[in-house]
């Protein structure tokens, strides 16, 4: 493992990351190919918390958190802050001084696979964290990890710049150059299911809208009016 | 496994099974013996949410929602969809979209035992779901399963037409033939419950009111003043 | 394991427990040297709930409540009970009538390692309740634990009469002899956080306040200008 | 819940139990139309065991093993023991003593949805068992629960007299009333996959023998040359 | 926490803990009371492996094995090392460089809360260990710890000097002072249990040994003929 | 997505290759940082089994091995295959008939975060499988994925072409340009530990070998003859 800060990464254009913050995580994971989903155990930890923005990265080790103070410097407006941790672990790596800190320099966001803590007052400063766990757990600054390299989180391999888009569903990720071409597509998705929703509203039947009747009977469905006898 | 779906099945007497919903799942599942409780990572997707109503139930498999679309033409006023998973999966089967198909069919609630997404805007539509996990993946429609046959889900086999109380305490499901019973006995226990609260209110003792005090003596349970020295 | 109940024990002093309390779990926990923080499955059944008190423990059976009936009447005003199970058990050991009768006691909070029903009445009374889940499984009066005995809940080893602190942040457990120090040590701690918070506020950085730049170096740490080529 | 002990079953026919056996558990399971396969925590303590009988069920409360004792009585010879418990649990409900017992009764495994102890004494003795985990955790004989009445069991629904066909890959349960018709299907299966198997053994790909080139490229596949730049 | 090495500690009577070990940890277990039983995911890395000896403890962290560095010296003939952790953590803390040193000071055996690697080379070195996951994450040699202070592993609080049984059933702690007490009901349970074992071998049922059938009755428990019409 | 079939990659030196699996997962985690290891679920099925090879990697959906059907055509002799899922799932993706044709094609093994079956068959082969669970449950056919992309595979992203390296301590991928240094660095380390084995062995100190007693008590570990009284 290179133990290495890069200073200077592509970000993701900021318009595009803003109109997928907008469209929310399902609606970009699918306009995405269902593709940059992390795990489900990525969860907010309060509820309504939203963030779009641009990946600075993280690669920390477990029960150490010195790399996220290493990392705030290289923090910018409109950033998201993704932590990949070398092993699964679940102690306290972020609280409420370093959101403190990433708050002053405008970072939206933290994406940690690992804990949190502070939670109340994370939530009181309206400062979204989507982490693995929820704990108090101290930890130490002894060893080395990187800012800036590609890490793995929660399942998912997030290169510096990729747009993290986290809401109440979780948290997606998309490819810095695939971004005009997610939006292009998510924001088509979006219209075309107002539309679904206003006839599924009246009563109609997705069986019909997606044409559904014709491939289930040829896959073998059988209706029955009555249950067989056993 | 019959890929089938049977369109005719009997359901729980609609006035039994609010009476249930009004006891609460943790009343019912007492008054039942114990039983038809199932595994507790059942949980609301939102706080507050309760639902009571007769099964209509699905068999889908891993990653694959279809069987759902096809339940919604079988849904009626007063049902619960209750779907379980032939391998365990967290995706994301259910959104809004269905949502608003089962509300506009007059359906109260889902247990699912897999993912659900769309939480924010199901929250805001009042529709209450039971599920394993919250995931925004996606899903895709190609594998038959069932509908209105048997199901386990999250540890308890569902038969259509079951009685499905769910609330923040999880999900209970009472089969058909045992509702009336069960709404008996739970109108009793709450009514005698009702009473239990004012005493304990008052400071009296569990030990006393249960005489709980001999058989804890019978079984060998020591009173010391004192710890033992180590 | 001696089926016992000790009925005199020497409790945390209350203003100590008192001001751990209002320092809050996270503070505690880094004040004791990185001791006495429970597992983080513990959670809150409900959000914002607060208790510090000293301890009357119990030990219990998986699927038996029966000794944290025996408990209640150990109990004083200004104690948390803490359940510990011999195996691991999520079964509904404790609700709303329990939580009744020690409300009429004068106890603050319950710290379970398995699970809890009624968290809808919970919630109402404010009664505040750690466990490792939430669930409606009713449970059996059979087998005899003990009372105000040392027991192992969820990883940490509580002796009666400890200070126990509970909010948002999880669970922490103090000897009752060190409660004095670790509030001395906290509540230092906490003013000092309250001078950082603001230097991190106005854009300093940890790296310049914590003086990191010399050990990351010293460490190895190299900053790159651009990602090096792959 | 019923506490019923049900004396006489159906059983399954034992030739055709036999020759499931012989298939085995995925070769039924795919037999089956991919239903009846219990979950894949269900492991045998020893490896290489296996089973093939009809099911004698119970079903039993955490930490309590009465009812298996109960069960004994009920078992003949081509018997396999299947027990469901009320709630998640893992605790040592069944030992060489019950195995001893079981033997003399010609019952041929257990499956069992809790702990297993005395493993080497059971490997020693040759008796085969699936369990959710190992554990040395006592158990008391508390509380009634039910003997061959429908249980569900590592989420599949066991009714008394079903064939439950268990090995290395897993347990697999077939209603009795499909037997005859699995029994057919699976041989033929086998059959087939012997000369699939020599097939493949000389160099032909699956891709050509199922016939997959056209539907997959129908389906969007695409062949790089190499891997398309960054 | 306090950072500091015990260097004297009392033994567990080493004639006590080898019976102990002869007994094996399921009737340690059951002749103490169903106390001292480890969590069943302490499971030994190489079937077969026994250990009976006095502990010596070490609180590590996650990811850290310093302090197991400096255990060893502190090790004597007849000790198992005892490592808790103080937060859950899988790294590979343990491998066969500490085994050797481990073997060359008569030390029988590890049990690890968190991972252990190398394990070929330990199955071939016949040096049992009993752990939480097997892994080959390296540690870091950071944060202080402590050596013979009481540390919770895997859910059970162990003194210095207390015996500890391990085997393929799992991991069994037993106070120093009940050492003796334990071995005198562990045998005569064995004793008892040889003779059980030769009638229930015979076709005696437990129904009958054990006098079951008349409290069976009193709970309630009735016997059908044939199972009741749905 | 991107739902490809890169035909031609760059593979990793083959000698090189041998030379890491000749030092095994934990000498090359270690020699290589301490990077590349998937997490610890990834188990060997059947004990001993051991690979290196360069990786043909396979991106599938839950409970579809379609794409591995497509991968076998593009695997050469000294191939391992590594298999990732777009979410959590158990499915036995994998069983003999699949390993049959691998092995046809001279691949030495296979990485899948999935499930495996035919677990008996695949020992008897001598064809080692790495994988997160064992399972019986079948497979459809009908999701495209990707063959021969980065895919994350058990917490590592894998690149098409890097060293696979896999024993009974796990899993560990180092890249295509880094096998040569690894090589160096874990032959250096291995010839370095030949010589700490012989030390340790004849009862030396790794305190002392390794020079720690003066860290140790610059961070404050203090030495106590006999425990402090409480």
């Amino acid at each position: 493992m290179k133990t290495v800060v890069v200073r200077n990464i592509d970000r993701a254009d900021a318009e595009g990351v803003k109109r997928l913050g907008a469209l929310g995580v399902s609606t970009v994971h699918e306009a995405y190919g269902r593709a940059g989903l992390m795990k489900p155990y990525m969860r907010p930890i309060w509820a309504g918390g939203e963030a779009a923005g641009s990946a600075v990265t993280v690669l920390a080790h477990p029960g150490d958190n010195w790399m996220i103070h290493v990392a705030v410097e290289q923090c910018r407006p409109g950033d998201v802050l993704v932590v990949g941790c070398s092993a699964d672990n679940t102690d306290g790596m972020f609280g409420d001084l370093l959101a403190t800190a990433l708050k002053a320099r405008g970072v939206l966001g933290l994406v940690i696979d690992a804990g949190c803590r502070d939670v109340k007052t994370l939530r009181e400063m309206g400062f979204p964290v989507w982490s693995k766990a929820i704990s108090a757990k101290g930890t130490v600054k002894a060893a080395l990890g990187a800012v800036n390299v590609p890490v793995v989180c929660a399942g998912i391999n997030v290169e510096p710049g990729d747009a993290v888009i986290a809401d109440d569903d979780g948290v997606v990720v998309v490819r810095r150059k695939d971004v005009a071409d997610v939006v292009a597509k998510g924001e088509k998705r979006q219209a075309d299911e107002e539309g679904k929703r206003k006839l599924l509203a009246s009563g109609a039947l997705g069986l019909d809208m997606y044409n559904m009747r014709e491939p289930l009977a040829k896959a073998g469905l059988v209706y029955l009016d009555r249950p067989e006898p056993d």
